[in-house]
């Protein structure tokens, strides 16, 4: 496939985090010569936080994995984390659900500790059962490899219709020790074929019990891998990841709100926006990324209502894509959003440029000025709603992120099967 | 634009409807060369109800015919109904509100009447203001040219990117009376630029009470046109009017379930499905014409948001114009939609031929069936949810009808404006 316009020029430099290793392989479950299967190790201790996919039909992994978020531990086994691409193993009946349990038993049978708190993720074509044997031939030589270096080659195992490995790092700091935070993500924008799902790993050495984990791990996704959307197809695999390896902060902190992690919650969120930012932007349909910026709305809740219509309108995408300033869209597209707004105080904005106030075109806007600006290949379109509370201007806000629709969607998702 | 592969032969024959007339007029609003103006009026004691958008941002055409629903009617005076195309008068400002209430006026003053219950739709492009000049200087020629045969007529003045006319006529009789309907419809399946406004008005000469009509028109329009879809995307100025003479009916049914409108509701529900079937497959852009049903849901509303999330799909959308029978993207979208649904007891059928069952792919059903299924041109996708309450199998139904989306759907959209 076509690299997206949005390709980094390189791997970002992920380093090794302390308390993780890993092993990628070629189990040949769908692709030939390529890698297709990713072991992640945490020392004993580490705390596992996730968030699965809200669709109500998901992947027998997802089960998996949801049940493995409450399993017991065994203190001194190790934590693991399996990822196959190839096949996504849902909607495979009895056999997808077996390779499940084959999978989880042959994994702790090599590494050690308990089937039931192994979490996997599949990735890939939907009706088709994981082949276990394939997967478990592998453990043994992955368990001889495992390593503390391979967060690039573990990026790459797990790719699908992926364009480029996506790939963060930032380094933090909790009550004066240095603390450092890897994750990788796979996912062409939802938007590829058979739902691409979207997948993230994050691995950090933070010492952070599993309750604050959970916490701060759900607040993070609601305003990054939430935030994106490229055909509001939801997929049913989705899985994000957050593990903590303990190894260098010496107290265990369990209180999401303690002030000791104001630092490492402002840089996971950076970390995960970067990641969902490379996501959206792969996908070889996308020409155009977007930011929508919802103003003055009842409270957040609506704001992100009304921007993800806005973003996933198929007009307003259509228009993004043919580079057209259709505020006319913007309009309609917050209107069915079926939240609080009232044409008559509606601003949009283009950047900076003002296109309407007021409910109506702006007299100083000129078509060749929003012309201009739908060239660029990153937008930002503002919406303020203009809406007032008993206590004075309204405060909702939300900002979520998008791509355009355009041949290539057509393309890719009309033919992929045949 | 190319016409639409399901463009009819002819328009059908749409008799006059005792107690109605209309005419149309070319008031050069945007189009050049071609009407664009309707007045329909029905005779004083016509009852008429009403179904508009529920987008948020309205355009002021509706706000006005909105409160006209409820605004008194002076028993002798003619009931109005003006329509335009060219503009939609939508974000438009105190222009556009001036407008309405010059064209109101000027309308009643022509025609009889009180400016307050005439009804006003407007379609076309959004952010330009109706000249209300332009508009009035033809009702004195219209008030002239007034005859009862001009339905098809009528139907050609509302259309905006349509590429056929849509009408409809059906007999049926109230309690041994024998009474017409006749209806006639714009917009190419809400995909066509600028959200292509669905508009239908249809005319009876049954006596039925406004209470009544209003109950009987909002459920046929539930099963109709909001049971169709062609991006989800809701036209800000989307309007019904049922306009009921009352002139071959002696008495006035007032009840909507009055055991004589049991004929009269069928042949209503018979005639809008027609015209929103016509609306679907209309759009250069569609290539196929898909019915989604879905069975054994938990009710009949969580039945259509199912249905509806299924043919809202981008995914699902792709891929049928691909011809690509991938029911994957059908359990994806079934599940999207957050209602109650168990990917284990899902069944799915293309026309008779079963595909998956029980969860996982049935094992009779082979890809040349699907791939077979798939080239034709009305296709019907069921979707059997297996549900059980506890007085036995669910039985919440829905079906509604869509299209595919194909690159010309690209096209027009990101191409319009420009």
């Amino acid at each position: 496939m076509k690299p997206s316009p949005f390709t980094p020029k390189a791997f970002p430099s992920l380093p090794p985090i302390e308390g993780f290793d890993m092993a990628v392989a070629k189990a040949g479950i769908k692709y030939e010569g390529r890698t297709d299967l990713w072991v992640l190790r945490g020392v004993p201790g580490t705390e596992i936080a996730g968030v699965f996919t809200k669709n109500k039909c998901p992947g027998a992994p997802v089960d998996w994995s949801r049940t493995a978020l409450n399993a017991p531990v065994e203190p001194d086994a190790p934590r693991l984390i399996l990822v196959n691409s190839g096949t996504a193993n849902v909607f495979a009946g009895q056999k997808g659900r077996d390779a499940v349990i084959a999978c989880a038993q042959g994994l702790s049978g090599t590494f050690g500790g308990r089937a039931e708190s192994v979490f996997l993720s599949s990735t890939g074509v939907i009706g088709v059962a994981l082949e276990a044997a394939k997967v478990r031939a592998k453990f043994p030589e992955m368990l001889a490899a495992m390593h503390s270096d391979g967060w690039e080659a573990a990026a790459h195992a797990i790719m699908t219709t992926d364009t480029y490995a996506k790939g963060a790092h930032i380094r933090t700091e909790i009550d004066g020790h240095s603390v450092q935070i890897n994750g990788i993500a796979k996912g062409s924008g939802m938007i590829a074929p058979d739902m691409a799902t979207m997948l993230a790993y994050i691995a950090t050495d933070a010492s952070i019990g599993q309750t604050a984990l959970q916490e701060i791990l759900s607040d993070c996704v609601d305003i990054s891998f939430n935030a994106i959307t490229v055909d509001s197809d939801t997929s049913t695999s989705d899985t994000v990841l957050l593990a903590a390896s303990g190894t260098v902060t010496p107290d265990k902190i369990v209180t999401a709100s303690d002030p000791r992690l104001t630092g490492f919650k402002a840089a996971l969120k950076t970390l995960m926006l970067d990641l969902a930012h490379q996501i959206v932007k792969d996908g070889e349909v996308a020409s155009k990324f977007v930011e929508i910026e919802i103003t003055s709305a009842v409270d957040d809740k609506s704001a992100k209502t009304i921007a993800l219509s806005v973003a996933n309108s198929p007009l307003v995408k259509t228009a993004i894509a043919g580079e057209d300033a259709n505020w006319g869209r913007l309009v309609m597209a917050v209107g069915k959003a079926g939240e609080p707004a009232d044409r008559d105080r509606l601003s949009i904005r283009l950047g900076d440029i003002l296109l309407a106030k007021d409910g109506a075109p702006y007299a100083g806007y000129t078509e060749a000025q929003g012309a201009a600006y739908m060239q660029r290949s990153e937008l930002k379109i503002s919406i303020d709603l203009g809406l007032s509370t008993n206590s004075g201007v309204a405060t909702g806000y939300a900002r979520v992120w998008t791509c355009d629709f355009t041949h290539a969607y057509i393309d890719i998702n009309a033919d992929y099967r045949s």
